[in-house]
């Protein structure tokens, strides 16, 4: 596993997958695409689906101790005064004042070249995995260009936030190679704004959520006041956020919308919270590895305590293999009561909590686990994507779990010149589709039609033979990732199925 | 029924139950509201999930001719270009120069007072069933203040965008009371606009989508390339749409962020289009008597001829008497292959489909089967809410269909006191639990337990008593609409509640 996941490659395959089998399409690929969004075609809305019901059941309908919520996408704005996002949620941006291109300061590097005590110029690159070789090749570059002599010391890459004032007119544009373009660092703010209601002034300002996290808080009180919750509780939302990301990559890893399934889970201040968050964490963790995601694809990664905010009492994130590397599935953040207290002294409304068990009032702390739909999409396609030899072919198999599997089950005449055994299939597939999503398939050779519904995931394929109308009433369950085949009675598949599925 | 709904007060016992019980919260509550926004509670955000997943179930899961996709909510901004919204999603909108409010043209009413033959002035008011009596008492003010004498001409009222230019100066502003601040109406365009990058110019604005609709004709092709469908088929959305209404009402009705479920229907140029339409018309009538929207509160409206666009070849609406009135909940529109050829002219790609059956070629025709989520929950409600009077007490009852109600049933220990029979309907519970969202109430009397559930639509209610331990090993099943009990074993149980539930 771990060796496939380095094959560079290996994204390539998936993105090519997606867009064959209709999975995931360029956002307005007929205008040119638009670049930080992505639809999910057919199947993709499927398993997306499945995900976002699969993490309800689980995380809602099972325990007794979660609520949900479906707030708005477009809130009050004071709520992101209050939640610090209009001040604070930005990304340093710079320009290119000749190509008019922007980066990321903080994805944008540069070194000064050093030839004996000299500083002869600068060179600068791109965020990427070969970026110092690709700085060494430029700084050679100018080294000969400006015909100078003597030994050229290290190239040391600094990115552009840490750029001196007097050094931002000395280093080249990546757009254009030549410096004076770029400007100093701005801080850009990631929220798409539009304005509500008929007026376009700044009364009338209102901005995307950026996250579900504040709907949640800002329905704190009325979720206790009308659901029958004590702490501890939680109260989990699925749903879209939007970020205007200066430089959206890696598929939908990150991307301009995306959606959010976020828990905010009330503790007392008195809570031990931090056995709280590492039981999230390990909860979480597990959650991934039923759905999967298997634990040896994940691993922790604890924010320095230097790094955190300074209401917050510990971030840890569960990061994946992804194959561009090791990078955030989910946060998991201890927040203390930040939040709702800004939102109490933001609306001058109360936000204390009347604890029954111990006769005190109080404002709760939070654990935040917090993820990304799109991201566990990756992931689970990340760890399903197999290409093995069946029989002497390569065959594609995304090794879904029966939860996640867009088809659930896929049901085959084995051939199709014989009316009662096609009708027997349909009959089966019928019956089936009633209660799953399932696939019927009566087109071509068997063979095909199993490495068809492997490449999609189908955990089941189910055929109906001659031997299904003239001798044993059973028909042949194939299991995608065995390949194992066993003869089942339909009662029994059902149960077979229902087992596999329902988990 | 037809009573009980002409009763003013149904929509505020409506809408007070969705807050007292957490079905409905006006969004941003804390920082006093946000007009146009709600959002959905425990128990809402539920019963609308059921409602989108029994959508989705019947129109494209239990279907071989409709596969579903999710497309974003900010798609390239050609989409709206093509599609006409950017120069006609409009509604006439009129300013008071001196108030600043707001009004729709359309929604804003006025009529020259006519004493003998000279007009004394100008009458206005906000469209109301009562607005008639409101501006014949405004006439008659006027005529007493002017000192008028003789026969006052009848009140006849028009809305402002059917003011001649001379009249907007003589027109009071409903804010004022007072002419001579109304400006002309204008169009304004409902589409919430933002900026995609780091740019704020012409060439970074983006629009959030009014409609879900666009979504799928843009990504026609991909589908077809991909998703093994043959015409006639459908693709499927579900998602967020948003609308800067001037003017939002009738609480969840007509809000400016809402969520549609949309079909478009591609069928060959010569398919029976008028019976195909009917068809569906037919079929969403169905399917809502099916999910608890009886037949008897549904009626059609036809768009007459003169109305429809120059494209379309028939629209009909299906009406639901919801509490204010007679309102569209459903339209199903024959837009023949309107949207297909513009996103084909504006985008250069050809929308072609080649007809295997026939060996042709043809840009498709569609169907339109487009419906709100909001809507239907609010149809739902209406439907469902009744007071009776039970054993000498006033009930409130929600009779949800169990594939909708929030939860599907309620555990009930007959006494909290006795530990061996709470264990047994705690273990029953959880049982339950891990297939269905149900809920458990072990506080208070056993008849203020079933008014609980009864009121947030639970269907049915289980009893552990002292004869399920100490003799029967069996339960009692109430249902909520009958009020008929029942004795089951656990197994007979869950057979009970499958059937019921899982429809």
């Amino acid at each position: 596993m771990a060796e496939k996941k380095s094959t560079p490659s290996l994204m390539d395959n998936i993105i090519n997958l997606c867009k064959r089998r209709g999975f995931i399409f360029q956002s307005s690929e007929i205008y040119g695409g638009y670049n930080g969004f992505f639809d999910y075609g057919p199947l993709g809305v499927e398993l997306k689906n499945n995900i976002k019901q699969a993490w309800w059941k689980d995380m809602v309908q099972r325990r007794d101790d979660i609520v949900g919520l479906d707030s708005t996408i477009i809130h009050h704005p004071m709520t992101w005064k209050a939640s610090g996002h209009i001040d604070n949620f930005t990304d340093p941006l710079v320009d290119c004042k000749e190509s008019r291109m922007r980066y990321r300061a903080d994805q944008l590097f540069f070194a000064p070249v050093i030839v004996g005590d000299e500083t002869i110029g600068y060179v600068s690159v791109l965020e990427d995995e070969n970026m110092q070789t690709a700085a060494e090749e430029q700084a050679k570059d100018l080294k000969r260009k400006l015909g100078k002599q003597g030994e050229m010391k290290a190239v040391v890459l600094k990115d552009y936030t840490q750029a001196r004032p007097d050094e931002y007119a000395l280093i080249p544009s990546p757009a254009t190679g030549k410096p004076g373009s770029l400007t100093p660092p701005r801080a850009f703010n990631m929220m798409f704004q539009t304005y509500v209601g008929a007026l376009r002034d700044e009364t009338a300002v209102a901005y995307l959520r950026p996250e579900t996290a504040q709907g949640i808080f800002i329905n704190f009180k009325n979720v206790v006041d009308t659901g029958r919750v004590k702490i501890p509780f939680g109260i989990a939302q699925v749903g879209k956020a939007f970020r205007n990301e200066i430089n959206p990559r890696n598929f939908i890893f990150r991307s301009r919308e995306f959606e959010q399934m976020e828990i905010e889970y009330f503790i007392s201040p008195d809570a031990d919270w931090a056995s709280l968050h590492k039981g999230w964490i390990e909860y979480c963790m597990n959650w991934f590895d039923s759905i999967g995601i298997p634990k040896t694809c994940l691993s922790t990664y604890d924010h320095p305590k230097e790094k955190l905010a300074h209401y917050s009492k510990g971030t840890t994130d569960i990061m994946f293999t992804y194959p561009f590397g090791v990078q955030e599935l989910q946060g998991v953040a201890a927040r203390g009561n930040y939040d709702l207290t800004q939102h109490a002294n933001t609306s001058g409304k109360s936000l204390e909590y009347f604890d029954d068990s111990t006769k005190t009032k109080y404002v709760p702390h939070v654990i935040e686990p917090s993820v990304g739909v799109d991201r566990i999409f990756l992931a689970v396609l990340s760890a399903g994507y197999h290409e093995e030899e069946v029989e002497g072919e390569k065959r594609v198999v995304l090794k879904l779990h029966p939860r996640l599997a867009p088809y659930k089950a896929a049901v085959f005449p084995l051939v199709k010149n014989k009316p009662e055994l096609v009708a027997r299939a349909e009959a089966l597939y019928k019956k089936l589709q009633n209660r799953w999503n399932v696939a019927y398939d009566a087109a071509g050779a068997i063979g095909r039609r199993y490495r068809r519904q492997d490449e999609i995931g189908t955990p089941f394929g189910i055929t109906v033979d001659f031997d299904t109308i003239e001798k044993d009433d059973k028909v042949t369950l194939r299991d995608r990732d065995t390949l194992q085949q066993i003869r089942l009675s339909e009662d029994e598949l059902i149960a077979y199925l229902s087992k596999k599925i329902d988990g």
